[in-house]
């Protein structure tokens, strides 16, 4: 077992990078299978030496005592033994390697970059290459690219691959040690004893492969002449990225061979939600968030929309049924808007004729369903009628179908991405959106056996219930169809 | 004295276009001389009469009351003769009417649109053009048109003039009897009756004016075929549009000649906002807001940011510095976001590389400079730094530019609205930014004989000296130079 704990005392160079920025606590957890041995600390050859155990900030001493009080004495000592011979070991490792770090003539070419350096001291006039850009036009050129430190894999004294990750991107990086590259045996390993998530420098060529590259998105390497570490990582991270990303299908094929694999509970995804946010699937979920409100935006300011910003600290609850937030404002009662209604509304009477709005919503409603949240943010429309609600009807569907559209086009990767974690059918729908009167609504499920009162309010159950009647006898037969039905 | 009473029993056909929806008060005010004299209400032709004085619901009675109580008593003799004469004369002016009526061959042309005839009862299949679309080009063509009425001027018993407004545009409709048009006198007695901000539908036939018109915003003007009243304003509303947007030069030039204009003060304006929204420069800035909003995402999503929300209602104060509003989250304190920073940040951590907002900022400050505000929209942005900060500035810099231009170029209308209302110097930058250090900058206030300590702030004068300074020394010499200064 090992002890994750997460100091703040990290080596935090630049606050735009750190990992520590946002959390602070003490949490226990096993190592994952696939997770590389990571060498002690007192092997790497940074000039200021990451965090060890062995310093004795108030951080640590604190992490020390809760840790001991909620181990058993028989751990304890077994920690104890294994902590003495990975010192011991660090011990010869190092003694090893001093004289050899002295004779390298490639020193020059890796290392860690002092704090001072990258703190907005000099314009080296470097331009930095997107790892999303690399493919195989690239081939032969030298780039610079920079990235955190996903994988690092050790083949030999003469060879490693570090694989870096720029936000959904990643990309291979091999180091060979050879004197035509100037790459020292001494590099090679500096590479493979950084820690996972470090972020790293790297000056390299870009090569073709000759299989495809599974592990990574970019279908190139990087040779790699010059490495250098930005930022180092503490070693053990409370949240392992590999076990982090994990689809509910690996778990169970693991279980099957009889493995079994780190899960990362919601509470830890949570506490350590900057590091969470580096697996793929979150990387994509907030892409297409963004680009569902740019087509939103879009498709509605074709359409003669002006976006509005209305109060949110308001003096009185903007809509009957739902609980407010109240609060004081300036030793007045307020309350936070549970809807932009009211101002949508007064923008048309003032002329605007059409609006939206992106913006929160505060609900304080203490519900469970799927369907309620205390605040989340709201894409409203407002719009006047020249005669008939249908006109709203046609905007609504125009403005889905758009999204939808965009989303299919233009988020293939997020939507892979996303699909590999969790995955879900392809989206799929009517070019003009299906419409159906109340009444058919409420015939189709009276044929079903569920009889509504004729002027009644469908819940939920009613509502998924004719969601499949209606999948069912208006779905292509080749086809599954997600559909928006028009209750009117 | 006239007593502007807001009556909740406006004939409210439609909310989206009712004027009242969300008003709900009584005021006293004075007239506009500019104001058209009114027709007595029973003196209109509608089917459904519009409230009038004499009608008993409990608002009116309230108003009466109310009225009396601050009224004099020989205003209020006054007001009873006033009364009375009206009546006479309306009832003198139907008497007259009522044969003609009867026997008008073209009263299929005109009335007040039944409400049940306009709630989605039917898709007629008629398409309305924007009044802001109507130009030279449209010369000859039959047009259906939808506005608010903003002038009624009768010209004689067999012509008038309506100005209808739809958002910013206006246009004039002529009306002049004839048989061979289909307008009746009664027609033109029915136009010139409407009350100012009712919303009309007009078809009619696009016409070159013989001279320029200064009066509306379109060149052209519509030789009214047929017209029908949507939804009736009540008769005098609390807010005059030509009062509330007034210019201050108006105001001196109309003092110099002896006159007294109406002058809608700031409470009035915000009891009233639906109707104040309806001002032209009113109809702008939300407008130029949204643009400058569009161009800000615009350009961020061009420079590979991503487009966050993220929480407002939070654990803990996100800054320190500004107070905070503070409220119960399901028994819990909680606060309300001062800045969205811990969030930004957090997702750059998380590998997002760069990240924007644009979303309410909550600040419990009881500040009355023109820097604090409570709530306000705040357009954020972070970005990891590679090496220097300059960076930043750059985007900044390309940001604020970007955003110049744009308005420059394509609020061309908006921003001259505005300076009609509230004149400015027109927008002036640089396309490269000016960039001093922070040291320059002290140099030249204690060049001009301010001290400033070496590493202190800048007070707010301080920082508006410098501006002048900035502007005399960098300025070009034949135009005043806007700029912005990045103190670095």
């Amino acid at each position: 077992m090992l002890i994750g704990v997460e100091l703040r005392a990290c080596v935090c160079r630049d606050k735009d990078t750190c990992v520590y920025a946002s959390t602070r606590s003490i949490r226990r957890r096993r190592p994952s299978r696939t997770e590389p041995r990571l060498l002690p600390p007192s092997a790497t050859m940074s000039s200021e030496p990451p965090p060890t155990a062995a310093s004795a900030s108030p951080a640590d001493e604190l992490a020390t005592d809760l840790s001991a009080a909620t181990l058993s004495k028989k751990q304890l000592k077994k920690d104890a033994r294994k902590a003495e011979k990975a010192e011991k070991a660090a011990q010869r490792q190092q003694q090893q390697q001093q004289p050899a770090d002295a004779e390298d003539p490639f020193a020059a070419n890796y290392g860690d970059v002092p704090v001072e350096e990258i703190q907005s001291k000099a314009i080296s006039g470097r331009s930095w290459t997107k790892i999303g850009d690399l493919d195989a036009a690239a081939a032969g050129r030298s780039v610079l690219i920079r990235g955190a430190t996903q994988a690092i894999r050790p083949v030999s004294k003469k060879m490693a691959f570090v694989v870096l990750r720029q936000s959904m991107s990643t990309v291979q990086c091999v180091l060979v040690a050879s004197a035509d590259a100037g790459v020292s045996t001494q590099m090679v390993r500096f590479a493979t004893a950084l820690s996972k998530e470090s972020i790293v420098d790297v000056e390299g060529v870009v090569s073709l492969p000759k299989e495809p590259l599974k592990a990574t998105t970019q279908q190139v390497e990087i040779q790699v002449r010059k490495i250098y570490c930005i930022n180092r990582a503490i070693p053990t991270l409370p949240i392992n990225l590999e076990d982090a990303a994990r689809s509910e299908a690996e778990f169970e094929k693991a279980e099957q061979a009889g493995e079994k694999l780190v899960r990362v509970g919601q509470d830890t995804r949570l506490n350590y939600r900057a590091i969470d946010l580096r697996t793929p699937a979150n990387q994509a979920i907030f892409r297409i968030q963004c680009q569902v409100e740019n087509k939103f935006r879009e498709f509605l300011l074709s359409k003669d929309f002006v976006g509005i910003h209305t109060p949110k600290l308001i003096s009185g609850s903007s809509e009957g049924g739902a609980a407010v937030f109240k609060l004081l404002y300036n030793g007045q009662p307020a309350c936070l808007a549970q809807s932009p209604q009211l101002y949508k509304q007064m923008a048309i009477c003032g002329g605007y004729e059409r609006v939206f709005e992106v913006g929160p919503v505060f609900r304080a409603e203490n519900s469970n369903t799927h369907r309620h949240l205390c605040e989340f943010v709201g894409l409203d429309a407002e719009m006047e009628i020249k005669e008939h609600y249908f006109e709203v009807c046609d905007i609504i569907d125009g403005l889905f179908v758009s999204i939808f559209k965009h989303l299919t086009e233009n988020c293939k990767k997020e939507l892979e991405t996303i699909n590999r974690q969790y995955p879900f059918e392809p989206l799929q729908y009517l070019e003009k959106t299906l419409k159906l009167t109340y009444e058919e609504g409420i015939q189709m499920l009276k044929e079903a056996g569920t009889e509504i009162e004729p002027m009644g309010d469908l819940n939920t159950e009613a509502e998924k219930k004719l969601g499949r009647l209606v999948k069912e006898k208006y779905v292509d037969s080749t086809a599954l169809l997600h559909f928006i039905i028009l209750l009117i």
